[in-house]
């Protein structure tokens, strides 16, 4: 089983080494190979998204993937910045599928913004398209504006869309994900707006009929916005296209106060995929040893049990995390009165002692 | 002075006829004027937005308007749910800029499900663009997929699209309002990915020249959804486009808890608005006198303020609501032990009471 590792920018170097250390522990044989990807990409080949990256993005059976972005790279052309590195990753692996739990952890529950009795045990999972919509739809550009009061002005403009099959295999991800859980799927649209998502709504509802044991809902986006922050724990699978997804899913994150704990899973058609935490690449505490390494370490875990069929082994690395927040080990980002502070490599090494 | 009354649907007629009340106990001579829109212009004309309708909001020289939409007209082709009167009064009018402050009222603190520390005298003022982007963007519709793997299938699609001097106009309504507050705008964009919206920042940095006492930060939206979650108080001004407007101001309104007491105001160039409340039509709840009319009270003093340049009036009525909560007056959706919980009706007297 080959896994490449795509370590990136900022704290990315730092947590994926936490996260193959996990995995060297855990007696399989993987695999691993490295590559640069983000700005390390554009700095040691002038691309975020080097040939030989994608290469063996390609060849491997999984991705792991830390983090890219930094303030550095902020002045370069759009098409050399580092998040040019995993749209171009998405799109060439046919990683359509995006799958980011929003879960709680008792133990930190102190650490949402929001009320205890509104998120405790907050347990949601957001499947975002990741293809498709406006991320790539064609045309897009700048050009003069062709009629209206505007009319002769230059406009920004972008095409958003989706294909029936496109639409079809997201919604069978998210019932079939469902039927594993509480069986309740609510599909995020702007059907009262958008032709787009007046036919997503339709194609949902038909793939719907195969499965008559989950309950379905549609919810226009912007009031699934405000029930995130109403009642978040009413929902249990979240479906949406890509944009909406992209804001719901970083929302979602957000109310359990913890995103440094969130891992996330961006699948094929074949459950290849690429695993990356929730969190972005924090170049403002790159370097220190203080990242939290849990969320990358989860996305390991959900790594071996999607794309490499261990599911035994997920188990043990997700427990093995339960056990070190039990014991109040707790990195800068997470950590309270009464709990111990630990740094990245600290906090690695405890998730391996905990693997036992 | 005419003002076009358009209550609609729902709960609207309740609680549009406690601010006509409170117009009326002014002292000013209103020439006020009703007309059906939504649900129920549909029930008398057929259509959400008769054409009495629309005359009546054209020569008045303010709209107050209610609420559109109810169960009973879900089933209706798109072209004649009630919705489609909100969008078409925007568009008519040439109400692009829409002003929505999100205000956590001290007395209210507790009904938010976020931490009080968090929201506690929370005061952001969103300013959403109401008359483009994906909204009314041509081509849209459903057609068969022109290439990709999904070729020949059929997709649902629409354009985005922003014309230079529609984002100019909208900044300036941004660092303008920000001039009367704290000075400062964030402009929130997805320029990483969206052409329209790296068309948006090079514009709003452009207008922004005109503006250096006010500050300007660029926030891309998924971002914005999160930080309104982790820290909402840092923001003052927020400036962004229809669609992430949309989902950013219901985002923002919910976090007070009190959304029965944020208005909104929809103007014109010329400062010709409509005002409504920023919650729905509650078609739940409709007929039995318990819906809060604060929203809307609150919307008929932004419409004096902004439409009416009558400035005391306005205060006068913002005065009285803020009264009536130290009195401890509550509709049942603000209500917590301690406080007195009272009706529609009721709610609009205490504050006609308290205009003296
Ligand atoms: C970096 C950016 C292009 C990306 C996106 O918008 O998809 C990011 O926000 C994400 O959610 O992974
Ligand atoms: C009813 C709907 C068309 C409308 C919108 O999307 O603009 C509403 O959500 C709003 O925010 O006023």
């Amino acid at each position: 089983m080959k896994i490449a590792i795509l370590p990136g920018d900022g704290i990315g170097p730092e947590i994926t080494a936490q996260a193959v250390k996990v995995l060297n522990a855990l007696g399989e044989s993987f695999e691993m190979e490295s590559a640069e990807v983000g700005g390390a990409g554009y700095a040691a080949h002038g691309h975020p998204l080097p040939e030989g990256t994608l290469k063996l993005a390609k060849e491997a059976d999984a991705v792991l993937f830390g983090a890219v972005g930094d303030y550095k790279y902020d002045t370069l052309e759009r098409a050399l910045r580092p998040e040019q590195a995993i749209l171009g990753l998405r799109r060439e692996l046919n990683l359509f599928a995006n799958l980011r739990p929003a879960i709680l952890y008792p133990e930190l529950a102190g650490a949402s913004t929001l009320k205890p009795e509104v998120v405790s045990g907050l347990d949601i999972l957001i499947i975002r398209e990741l293809t498709g919509d406006i991320y790539f739809g064609k045309p897009r550009g700048v050009r003069e504006c062709p009629d209206g009061p505007f009319k002769g002005q230059r406009e920004g403009f972008d095409t958003m869309r989706y294909a029936e099959g496109e639409i079809r295999r997201i919604a069978h991800v998210a019932f079939q994900a469902a039927r594993k859980r509480d069986k309740r799927v609510t599909s995020v649209d702007k059907a009262n707006v958008l032709e787009t998502f007046q036919f997503w709504r339709d194609i949902v509802t038909d793939v719907h009929k195969e499965y008559q044991d989950v309950a379905l809902e549609h919810m226009y986006v912007d009031n699934a916005a405000m029930q995130l922050v109403r009642a978040p724990k009413k929902f249990d699978v979240i479906v949406t296209g890509n944009m909406f997804g992209d804001i719901l899913s970083d929302a979602a994150a957000m109310l359990t106060g913890s995103i440094g704990m969130l891992p996330s899973a961006s699948l094929d058609a074949n459950n290849k995929g690429l695993y990356e935490p929730s969190h972005g690449s924090a170049p403002d505490i790159a370097g220190q040893g203080v990242a939290n390494p849990l969320a990358t370490i989860l996305s390991a875990a959900m790594m071996l049990r999607f794309s490499l069929g261990l599911t035994e082994q997920a188990d043990r690395i997700e427990n093995a995390v339960k056990r070190v927040l039990a014991q109040g080990l707790r990195t800068p980002d997470i950590h309270e009165a009464g709990s111990t502070k630990v740094g990245t490599e600290e906090m690695g090494n405890a998730v391996v002692a905990a693997l036992a």
